[in-house]
């Protein structure tokens, strides 16, 4: 570490990372249960760091942390992913490397344990930036990847949650505020769990990435902003890293990731005045949700507009901290 | 007419549209190819046209401008799209209201005979903006769309094309210049006839639509810019409207149909400015392309840096043409 910082002493490094935006308030979210997010939270960020402060390239810190965010049965991704409506978990993500632009993105996907990883895949073993479906699993088969059977990601509380949601949805009046219209289409309960990352590494450079199991019941194969580079992903060493979740209808339509950079590259606006203008702009068409964003100079931003987002950052300047529930005015 | 245009007589309508850019230029494309070209685009401009004349929605002229190209085999979207690795036509598609900034795309169609009017469908009659696969030709059936056999958009022309390639790449020697790095991973000999529109009516509203086969001889579900909001297509009333086509990968990682926009909301930049700094960008990256524009006021832009781009336009203010190679200098 010494040798690697010597460089550059003063230049930061760190990371930022999400868990979700939504419902997340007392007493929805017991103190038991925030306890468990901001834990594997912290456990997420100090795998992330202890990648970087090794030296190594944000690329494999945003893939390390996001793995475990995966694995963890508390988010909306990997194991733990929410059920589509016919009883599947179908997963989407995607990665960006800041330094080139390069990326890799999977929708789709119901066999991949670690679908942030098959984002990698793509940006560095094809020519492609996005593979789906059946086309996608074949990809990773023929690059090593090991096919896991659907019910690994299902847990016994996500089936739980599909029957109640799919009970509700039989009787009206029972049934969350729901309607053909966007803005309220998705359920005023509904809670958003997808995870997402952005590293910068001793290097300089900037990576992000985000990994979601997507709508709870969802049906006829929805793809939402996770796997969008763009809209859920971005990343510009010229500008900052962004990785968003929320109500992914809307982070697609005002291309939510790219906005933030285009604002801070075009407008010369400050990484924070630029994501909270995005997520103002994704407010007014309608849209719930929140993001994380870092820029060179180790500046964080993570804003949202949800009861909650689960959220933590770790910064070569000592500064860390995790979080669930909006921040004390 | 008469009454539609009286309430605004200053103001413009019109469209631009493209039919994809890439090698065409002589001896590749014949003088018959080329006649042939040119009289299908101005069908589909005059097409777009007369419903922008009768005061229809922008939304309407695109469908009906992008309907006759994937309807023609010269392009490639719709019949007489391009063929997967397996010989099977997989099809992509976009749409955006720039009145409102609601989208609808689709991707890896096989039996939807025209996915512009399935993307519009998705845009307005699901609270979705992006449907894959299977699941997207589901809720095609439900909402009243014939599936099509994949036969119907195999071409013979399509299928020696498929042939020539895999027997080139079976054989070094005679293979165009391909490897694995995205730089020139799609051929040197590629052309890109994805297809394309961008109408504004007399009410002052922007639509943009984008429909493609993708790429010959895709393998494992790749996805190109086509369907990807803010890559392939955007559209924005304070902005402008914007279709893509080249190499998608390039255009994704750029996200350039809403860089174009960026540039005009947040740098001040005009239509043709912005245009030529993101195919600038593309170019910077490695990619090749083009993209049309249009604007509030009537401005046009159509770059692009391939060899030619199949392209055109019509305004309200007596404006016209159609062209497949660079202009004039």
């Amino acid at each position: 570490m010494a040798s690697a910082a010597s460089d550059t002493p003063s230049r930061p490094f760190g990371l930022v990372i999400h868990g979700g935006a939504g419902n997340y308030a007392p007493p929805k979210v017991t103190p038991e249960k925030e306890r468990a997010y901001r834990t594997k939270l912290q456990e997420a960020l100090d795998a992330g760091y202890a990648v970087l402060d090794r030296g190594g390239p944000a690329l494999d810190a945003v893939v390390a942390t996001i793995r475990i965010l995966e694995d963890s049965p508390l988010f909306n991704a990997g194991h733990g992913a929410v059920l589509n409506a016919d009883g599947i978990c179908e997963l989407d993500s995607s990665i960006m490397d800041g330094s080139n632009l390069r990326a890799g993105a999977v929708a789709g996907l119901q066999h991949i344990r670690n679908p942030i990883a098959l984002a990698r895949a793509v940006m560095e073993k094809s020519p492609h930036v996005m593979l789906i479906g059946a086309g996608a699993e074949r990809f990773a088969q023929e690059n090593g990847f090991a096919l896991v059977p659907n019910d690994y990601f299902q847990t016994e509380e996500r089936r739980e949650d599909l029957r109640e949601l799919q009970e509700k949805l039989k009787n009206p009046a029972k049934a969350p505020r729901v309607s053909a219209e966007p803005a309220n289409a998705f359920g005023s309960e509904h809670q958003y769990g997808t995870v997402g990352c952005v590293a910068l590494d001793r290097q300089g450079n900037l990576a992000a990435g985000t990994s979601t199991g997507g709508l709870a019941n969802k049906r006829f194969g929805r793809v939402g902003d996770a796997p969008i580079i763009g809209a859920g992903t971005y990343a510009d060493n010229a500008t900052c890293g962004v990785s968003c979740t929320g109500t992914g209808e809307y982070f697609i339509r005002a291309v939510a990731a790219h906005d933030v950079s285009a604002r801070i590259a075009y407008q010369g606006k400050s990484l924070g005045e630029a994501a909270a203008a995005t997520l103002a702009k994704i407010g007014q068409l309608g849209g719930d949700g929140g993001l994380i964003a870092l820029d060179r100079e180790g500046h964080v931003a993570m804003p949202f507009n949800t009861a909650g987002m689960s959220r933590g950052f770790r910064l070569s300047t000592g500064e860390s901290r995790v979080a669930v529930f909006p921040d004390p005015k």
